[in-house]
């Protein structure tokens, strides 16, 4: 796998696993249809605690990015990924609404700050081209 | 105050309370020199902790976006604000990244996260115009 935690981060590590998860998928390194590891072993790996690989599978479930299987294991959804749904623009909205915030008290122009929001989506695009999964 | 928290939110209470205080400074309702209430007030006002209104005034001073004195009490830094800092570019692209990576698995193009950054940082330019504090 091309996890990598911050275990001294705010940002709780389930969260931080499941945005991964999701990185993988934007950059096409994970596909529908593409197997995951188990809880029990993806768990292994990363040295995290189980419950903490389960939240962040079951809240990528829940959203529709995953599917979960007795006999299969657990997917990513093959039957493609959910859209862009109101529900989740507010919370996008919510979530930049600090950002913003702090970044216009910074100094930081509209035009700047939309421009990092271009770079980073195209990073997390390109991530997974060439099969570098070390940065 | 026009602080508005959400209890149930995952974000801690510390940050939303934080961000809304710079919310505050980026529409121009809170100025540099502008006095905050004391730390015992504000938790008796809002209903929270001590302890969670002390972290949220100790986060934005040790930014410097506060001043704490003896006497005067919390002030909005009369110096001015802090900067577009190289760690605070590396803050907000980190926190981008897993909003942009479900952004970019749901279909969002890249533009439109822009076009959405750009629209938050509107609101919050604008949420202090006509002393309008209810929203």
């Amino acid at each position: 796998m091309f996890v990598e935690l911050d275990l001294q981060s705010e940002t709780p590590i389930y969260t931080q696993l499941a945005d991964q998860l999701l990185a993988g998928i934007a950059s096409g390194a994970l596909r529908p249809g593409d197997p995951l590891p188990s809880v029990r072993s993806l768990a292994a790996d990363l040295g995290i605690n189980l419950h903490t690989v389960n939240k962040a599978y079951q809240v990528l479930k829940q959203e529709g990015f995953l599917q979960v299987h007795r006999k299969r294991g657990v997917v990513i959804n093959p039957d493609g990924m959910p859209g862009v749904t109101a529900a989740f623009q507010d919370r996008l909205r919510h979530q930049l609404r600090g950002m913003a915030a702090e970044a216009a008290v910074r100094g930081m122009s509209q035009e700047e700050l939309a421009e990092l929001c271009r770079s980073v989506y195209d990073e997390i695009r390109q991530s997974g081209e060439g099969g570098n999964r070390d940065e």
